[in-house]
């Protein structure tokens, strides 16, 4: 057997990026790059929430002055403020390459989410979004109901799919993205959206894996805020659904970090911690880890490169050289900080196995 | 309808307390009174353990100087450091009323706990605990497994459940509580192992349930590190199944609060959260306001009072005073706390409807 010592990757993708503003965007934004990503989607979950072409507009300026040879593809929250007409004027200029939807309350600046008990009321929206081939991505849980049985953390995602399959029924064309699967459920959701798929076919509905779902389960955040985010971790039946879901080389499934920081004052609090994980600084390499345990390394760079590239059909990008991962261990700081803020890095401590290089 | 505003509870217990050691205890010990509490029943889970005469005693020594009208009820933690032999002497001179057993690992100090799958190895103690009528309490949670479904946070409390039906059925007259009953399968093992009881009949196997857990589910606690506690809280049908059984009237099942307090800079941590939620100082308020809710007032007294003290054998008591409580509205501070510490309660903040007070 032939030790893999390097692998290279091209130009990575990361769909599901969260960089903030201000001191925290300073700090973070470099990292998708230093993480091995050349492509990253962002996040619009603002404060206020992204829905002008203005802000979309100066925002991705900020990030490029920030990371000059990262590919940033923005993104609206969905909200009442969209209209047909904007997403239309967005997609002709190319300032967006989707819109985002959180159900209300659901996790991190959400308040703002719609209610996707009636989605009828974004039809416009939707028809919009798939006449300009643009990618509607989703949060998919329900909200919860704290006194019954019905929603709870943990089922909460799994009672949100029907929404997602009458949602991909109403719009067979429209280009929908499952973020961050956490269930055995979302898998076979997405397997069961997919079930005619040959290859060449165009994914219209894809689920997108985060770094940390691929190993943590809910002992891993009970007692440790770090590991905190929303949707939660589940059980290690659904872990392992996720990891094979991620390396299975299927092209519709790909990664999406989720990457969410918070300053450490938002971690280690009592009562109202912050719900996210910071993982963007090593992203490739806590997945590469992943893939070279399960010994599908060959179907890496179908998830951090391919799959994503082609759903989103990525065309100028902004590096030139290409990522590649080489094994080369070394330990995860306990913080990653600027004079101004402070994160605390997912598997803080410690020692993981892959390193990102940028070759020409 | 008549109005209930006054209820005299009598001579209360609440037979699962932590009072810690140092400024801690200083702090808690006298808010046992404080919070409706007569009989208390103290957890030997000290840093070391309490295994030995000398240590018990010394123990509640220093506890009766902090709060002289409390009793308190003693107890052994489970360890290879016991003994028939010290069994028989500390029960001759009444230094303990029971026998308190950790599995390895499940929650705070519990590092020198035992395997539950090996219970044989302490049969000679549970046979000199029967034949002293004293008690065995059993933190119900069969310790986790990290990489498989096996076991994990919310079944391992149900996975521990066999194991009580054997104890149960190889020392039918020992003396047995299931401690903090979380889930409806402790609940529904209780009643089964219950099933022939006819009312004046000794119970033998108990379940208590705490004050939190009769509120609380998992929503509650992700996140908020002050409501984190082992076992967790689990499901809304979960809770609701406690609620009822507490309510219930039935004398095997009674209060024990495992209120465990925490300094506040034990659980505003990024990781590494301490388990355990203080409801001490309000701890049959909490309480009445569930039973209250639930229109079961007429029961509160079994629970709190009768249904504990009868199956301790409860018979001297320090105090000459009764606990009532009296309807009237308060709201828990933010935090409890002397110069050296600070604790956060349980529904810090929020109104309470009843109030404790001690009459002759």
């Amino acid at each position: 057997m032939i030790e893999i010592t390097e692998i290279e990757l091209g130009v990575t993708a990361d769909m599901h990026v969260h960089l903030r503003e201000g001191k925290m965007m300073e700090l973070i934004t470099p990292t998708v790059r230093e993480g091995g990503v050349a492509v990253a989607y962002i996040m619009p979950n603002l404060v206020p929430p992204i829905t002008t072409i203005d802000k979309v507009v100066e925002y991705k300026k900020q990030l490029e002055a920030l990371s000059p040879t990262t590919t940033f593809l923005m993104s609206f929250y969905l909200s009442k403020d969209l209209s047909p007409e904007l997403i239309n004027e967005a997609a002709k200029i190319g300032a967006i390459q989707g819109v985002k939807c959180y159900p209300a309350g659901v996790t991190t600046n959400s308040a703002h989410g719609v209610d996707p008990n009636d989605f009828t009321a974004f039809y416009p929206i939707f028809e919009a979004l798939e006449a300009n081939n643009l990618v509607l991505n989703i949060h998919g849980e329900s909200p919860p109901k704290k006194d019954s049985d019905d929603i709870h953390i943990l089922n909460a995602e799994s009672k949100f799919l029907p929404i997602l399959s009458k949602l991909h029924s109403d719009f067979p064309n429209l280009k929908i993205i499952l973020e961050h699967c956490t269930s055995q459920d979302a898998v076979e959701a997405i397997e069961k959206l997919n079930a005619g798929y040959k290859d060449g076919d165009k994914v219209t509905v894809a689920g997108t894996i985060t770094a940390h779902h691929l190993s943590l389960t809910i002992d891993s955040w009970a007692g440790n805020p770090i590991n905190f985010c929303k949707p939660v971790a589940k059980f290690p039946s659904d872990r392992n659904h996720l990891v094979k879901a991620a390396t299975s080389g299927k092209p519709y499934f790909f990664f999406g970090s989720d990457s969410a920081p918070h300053p450490i004052e938002g971690k280690a609090r009592h009562t109202g911690v912050c719900a996210g994980i910071y993982t963007q600084k090593y992203a490739l390499s806590y997945v590469a880890e992943v893939f070279e345990k399960n010994n599908k390394l060959e179907n890496l760079k179908t998830f951090v490169t391919d799959a994503g590239v082609s759903f989103y059909e990525v065309k100028d990008v902004k590096c030139s050289d290409k990522c590649w991962l080489v094994k080369d261990k070394f330990n995860v700081p306990e913080v990653i900080s600027s004079k101004d803020v402070t994160v605390v890095p997912f598997k803080a401590g410690d020692e993981l196995q892959w390193k990102v290089e940028w070759r020409k």
